[in-house]
Formats: C-alpha cells, sequence, structure tokens
C-alpha cells in the first residue's frame, strides 16, 4: 500500500456519527491511492500509519471534497445574450421567437461536436474544481435525441480522463419535449422509454434517470412511464420537481424510491412526507432561485423537521443558473433559504453523495470513504458559506493524492 | 517613451463617445507607463508606434481594469459566526448582547495592528484583483477613533505598495456612533469635526469624505456638518443615502457636490432630481440588498431617465455584504436591480470613475486615460455580467505592464 498521510490544525469530517461538523483538531488523514484509510487526531495515529510521507496543512480547514450532485455543464452556445436582451426590454415571447429559450440551447448542443461540448464543459468544470469539487453529476438533456444525448453523456463520462474528478451521469432525455414533437409529449416519452433509454443503458453511459416534471415539461404519468423503463433497466431515478408548482412529482419520485427530487420551491406537506418517508433526498438549487427571482422558498422548516436530507447543488446550466460555484450556492442557500452553514456543507459533501447514491461514507472524511479532500484557507467551516464570491480553495487532495 | 502595444480582437472602450460598450474590432492600445498613448483599430495605428513591442491577446475581449468604488476591505476579526448563529436562530438583540453586530467589528479593528489590517484587506484585495480591479476604493469607518481612523487609512494607502494596484480613500468617521458616545452622536461629530476630519487631512490619507445617514446612524444635520467641515478642508464628500429608509440623504449630498451617494434602496423623486441636477452618480451595491434580502430596489429607471450615471460596487464589509467580486455585483446589478450588462459595466468602469471624481478618461480605453486594462476569456462583454461565480479574467495591464 502506498500511503499518503495529511495533516492539518482542524478538519470538518461531516461524519454523521460525529455531531455538527465532526470537528477533529490536530487532526490527521491517512489516504491510499482510492480511499481514505484511517482518520482522527494525530495523536492517537497507529503506529503503523507513521512511516507514510505527510503533508502538513498547518493551520488550514479540511473538508470533504465537495460533491456538486446536480449539473447541467455539457451543452453547446451560449445565453449571454439573450440574457442581455431580456434585460434590455425583450419579452419572452420576443426571445423565443428570435430562437432564444432552451430550444436554442438543444439547437446549439446538437450542432456541437464532441469536441466543443467537451472544452465548453471543461471550463466549467474547472471553475468547479477551483471551488473544491471533487465529484460533479452531470445530466444530459439539452439533446432530446438520441444520438446528441449520448453524445453529451460520452463527453460528460471523458471529463474525468481530461481532470482529476469523479463524475456521475444522469439521463435526462425527459427535460423537454424536443421541437419535433411540439404538441406529442406522449409520443416523445414513447421514443425516450422505447429507444432512448434501453440504448443509454446498454452503452453504460448513465448512473440515474432524470426528468422535469412540470406544466411546460412533463406530466406525472408520463414521468411515471420513464421511471417504470429506468426501474426495469435497473437504473435509479432522481427528478427535477415542483420548481415552479405543485405537480405532486416529489411524492411521485419518492414512490418510484427516487434518489432526489430537486428544486422544490412549491412542495407541499404531502411530498414532505412522502420524501421522508423513502429516504429521498431534497436538492436545493439556490441559484436558479435567484435567477428566476423566484420568491417562494423551498419549505426548509419543514424538510428539516421531518428529517429529509438536504443537498445544495449549483443547477449550472445556460438558461436558469448560469452558476458555476459550489461556495456561492452554499451561501445562496443560507442567505435565500436560511439553511445554516452546516447544513450548506453536508449539502455539498455527505447529502450531495446520498443524492448520487454514492456509498461507503462518500462525502465524509472516514475509513473507507473515497480519498477526496478539500483545503481551505480559512479557519472556521462557517466561513465558507459566510463569503460571497470569494476563492478560499488552498488545495484539493483526489485518489489520495494532492492535486 | 518606454511603450508597450497590446492588440485583440475586441475591446469594449466604454469611450462615452461611442454608443453602446464602444466596441472596436482588430484593436490595438499603445500604453506607456502610466496612460493610454492611442487607441484604435490597429489597421489604423500611426506608423511611430509599429516599433513598441506586442502582446497578441488574440480572440480575447479587453476592457478598461475595473474600479470597485465601494468598498471596507480594511478591518479586524471576521462576522462568520456571528452569520452562523443568525441562522441557527438568534434575534438580533442576541446576538447584540453577545458584542456581534458592526461593534465587534469596531473592537476587532481598534486591538488589530497594522500589519494584522493589512494581511485581511489583502487577502480580500487579491479576490478583487483576480475579477480585474486596477483601482479600489477604501473607507475607514471601523475606529471612530482617530488614531483607529488614521490606522485604517494608513493600511489603505499601503495597498498599492504591495499590489499592481491603484487605491483611492475615504474618511468614514461618520460611519457609526461609537461605544464611547453611545446616546451622544452630536459629541461624536463635534469630535469628527473638530480633530478627526483636520487630523486626517493634515496628514492626507483622504481623498474623500463619507457619511452613513440613516435613522440607525446620523442625521442629515450631523451629516451637513461633516460636509461644511469637509469643504472647508478642499476634500469631496460622498455619502450612504436612503439604504433603509428616505432620510433625504441623497439630496442633502447633491446639495453639497458629492461625487456620489451610495445603496438608494429608498431614494424618492425629489433625490433623484437633485443628484442629475448636481452631477451626483448613483453608487448602487446589490451585495448589500441581497445579504440583507431587502425588497425594495433602487429607483433604477427613475434614474436612468433622469440621466443620472450608476456606478455598481462590491460594498466590501464585514456585515451587510461579504461580496468580493466586482462581477458577482455586475450580475446582481442585472439580475437584482434589472440594469443591462451594458449599465452593468459602465457601473464598474467608466462611472466608478466619476464617483470617485477621477479625469483625464479613467474606465475608458481612450488616449490619456491610465494604462489600466482587463483581458477576459471571453467574447462578449454581455458574458461577464451573465456569469455567476465565474472567473473569467486571461491577466490585468497596470500601469501599461502585463500582471
Ligand atoms: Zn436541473
Ligand atoms: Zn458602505
Amino acid at each position: 500500500m502506498d500511503l499518503q498521510t495529511y495533516i492539518c490544525a482542524k478538519m470538518a469530517t461531516m461524519d454523521p456519527g460525529r455531531s455538527g461538523y465532526g470537528i477533529i483538531e490536530g487532526a490527521a488523514i491517512v489516504c491510499d491511492d482510492a480511499l481514505i484509510v484511517w482518520a482522527g487526531r494525530f495523536a492517537d495515529m497507529p503506529e503503523r500509519f507513521r512511516k507514510a510521507p505527510v503533508t502538513d496543512f498547518g493551520d488550514r480547514l479540511v473538508t470533504p471534497g465537495l460533491i456538486d450532485c446536480h449539473t447541467h455543464i455539457v451543452y453547446g452556445g451560449s445565453r449571454a445574450a439573450e440574457f442581455e436582451r431580456r434585460l434590455e426590454g425583450a419579452s419572452y415571447e420576443e426571445i423565443a421567437r428570435a430562437g432564444g429559450g432552451i430550444v436554442s440551447t438543444v439547437h446549439a448542443t446538437r450542432s456541437a461536436s464532441e469536441d466543443e461540448l467537451l472544452e465548453g464543459a471543461l471550463s466549467r468544470l474547472d471553475a468547479l474544481l477551483a471551488d473544491g469539487v471533487g465529484t460533479v453529476e452531470v445530466k444530459s438533456g439539452y439533446g432530446l435525441d438520441l444520438e446528441t444525448e449520448m453524445r453529451m453523456l460520452r463527453v460528460a463520462r471523458s471529463l474525468s480522463d481530461h481532470r482529476p474528478v469523479r463524475v456521475r451521469t444522469s439521463f435526462l432525455g425527459a427535460h423537454a419535449v424536443p421541437p419535433e414533437f411540439a404538441g406529442d409529449a406522449d409520443g416523445y416519452i414513447d421514443v425516450v422509454c422505447a429507444e432512448m433509454l434501453p440504448a443509454v443503458a446498454e452503452a453504460g453511459l448513465a448512473d440515474a434517470v432524470d426528468g422535469f416534471c412540470e406544466t411546460i415539461a412533463f406530466t406525472p404519468a408520463q414521468i411515471a412511464r420513464v421511471f417504470e423503463t429506468a426501474a426495469s433497466l435497473g437504473l435509479p431515478v432522481k427528478l427535477h420537481a415542483e420548481q415552479l408548482s405543485d405537480q405532486g412529482g416529489a411524492a411521485l419520485a419518492a414512490r418510484h424510491g427516487a434518489l432526489s427530487a430537486d428544486h422544490l420551491e412549491y412542495l407541499g406537506e404531502d411530498g414532505v412526507a412522502a420524501m421522508a418517508e423513502a429516504g429521498t433526498v431534497a436538492v436545493l438549487l439556490p441559484g436558479a432561485f435567484y435567477t428566476l427571482r423566484e420568491t417562494q422558498a423551498p419549505p426548509i422548516d419543514a424538510l428539516r423537521a421531518a428529517g429529509v436530507p438536504m443537498a445544495v447543488a449549483t443547477d449550472c446550466n445556460p438558461g436558469s443558473s448560469p452558476l458555476v460555484s459550489p461556495l456561492l450556492a452554499m451561501n445562496m442557500a443560507c442567505t435565500l433559504f436560511r439553511m445554516t452553514p452546516l447544513e450548506a456543507l453536508a449539502g455539498v459533501t455527505r447529502n450531495a453523495a446520498h443524492a448520487l447514491g454514492l456509498g461507503d461514507g462518500a462525502g465524509t472524511i472516514t475509513a473507507g470513504a473515497p480519498a477526496d479532500l478539500a483545503v481551505w484557507n480559512v479557519g472556521e467551516p462557517a466561513e465558507l458559506a459566510y463569503g460571497i464570491g470569494h476563492r478560499p480553495l488552498h488545495a484539493r487532495v483526489h485518489g489520495g493524492r494532492l492535486v
């Protein structure tokens, strides 16, 4: 075993077996190439680890490497001009007529080569990594045809060939009704279930299956068909639910044992109860709330009271959340949703891991967890969520190695 | 003359003599050590500049170096724990009783050495510089006694010894009533006017004089006394006005020929008219609006209609705006205040220069302006305000040199 030991003044283990941040002072973390082998007080470190090379992070804080569990970082084109036109007074109709909105991203993604998609995704990924991300979830959903959806997922999978990062992919064919199926959402869902999902599963390109349950997207009945097909293929599910209205999407997802239901601004009591019952994670996306100037926040108090695990993610996408900073997502979760800094950090570590179905202590600093750490130029974990637009990352440890 | 030439596919000159961003494609900028000597189309560059060394920024966008015209980056202590306690449910009273709020920053600043203040300020300044800032305004106002206010201003002045940046200082003695003068704001203003302001002016430590006109701070009559003393010492004035209520502060500032009135959420029609009449710049601070979850935005439409120049700044401070990203301030100005990306960029360049009383084309790329540029990994200027938490800076040119 090729071991490395990292020591620091303080670490926030996020160990659910400890209270709060799971703080350990005078800490040591022993890693091999993949896993944390031992973590605790340096003074308590077993003799057998004392020969491993030591990196001393001094008075810096160490946390688990961050996990951004909901992103759409693979896409073609830019929506900056649309952002500008809207602020100059253009109506949504005018922008739609000028080819704007999600359709413009679908067109640009379909016409982009794999290399072009990769280049754009890497620029956004680099921003996430600079904020301490070690694991990123990436969705398809701007192709809306088999070829482009597969291309998006291949690009997503390939990100870890180019950067020290773990990638989880979600197939989001049921993101929007493509132009070819305008007025025939059921016909498109037929294709998603009969052709796209089996092909994606066969190619092993998706770790989960996602959808968008909303009046402007798909009905609960349509999403249920996608979920049933996913189950038949052995793929876990998750859902964009209750973002703009209460469609009962979260309860539907919970009934299908979903890993997570995401957004949730309009989640009602029944949805909270169903999620608590099923152990479905609430993935909160304050970047979209902020960008859309939404005024109804997700029911954080009810989720907290019901014991629903809460994750926080960037939702990085070109339309409703061009946000590439999980630290800023944490600040927004605190400022806009009134989550605590502890909940925000759990939301981008331990609970984000649950939202992706990662096991083995992922998102914590405990023996057996992936050897991914973030090292910060701060003294206390609350500072991570407190700063706005700051860049406190000192370094990352990925797969046991300093990167 | 030791000249340098920079070329790029596109520059946003922000030249008020041109429309919009003042875009020039196939651009060249000739700089000496201090000033822009010539700027225009490379094809039109006079023969005499053709021997200068050339740096090619390729297809990147060049803008004026950004100007953050309202910050409080020199202070002691941290308010992260207070941020956390409040989100955990502590009331403002409980936090105040525990020594929180601005008083905690005053205590921490008074007890900090010059070196400690410098170290903290540099960490925040580095974040601003990484966002393309070339000029930063820094206020005192956490000392509230002569010795500490002078120490803050000396530290602010010294920042340009440590980093390639231009610094403008504002004396903000009238920021809050210090604990020693509780219940006697007039008595404190006596000291500000009779002792502090003359000493600061004598030491040449302030480029302007600022104050906070608000029910929780100082009355218009008290601020007027500060402004009159500043005028007698030949110092220009500016004011924190109409942040929480309409006190008539902006009109007062305009009557005193203020460079700027800042915040302005509760600015009324009279204030807008007075500012337009006096040429007082409106400095908009969306970071504080966001952090305080304010719901009333400044009257952007009225300011625009009246032709009041609008600047945008971070207001970086430990309590109401721990924001260290002018790009994020631009995005917030667009998203929360519905300014356009063009107005946001003018707000951190040309209009920010006006808010600081900088002349000679500061904040534009024109001959005779300071040779400060920001070079961006984007194609269009709208992308600067569109991204959230992104870091598109490629490099800066400061005093004619690449840094
Ligand atoms: Zn999404
Ligand atoms: Zn201020």
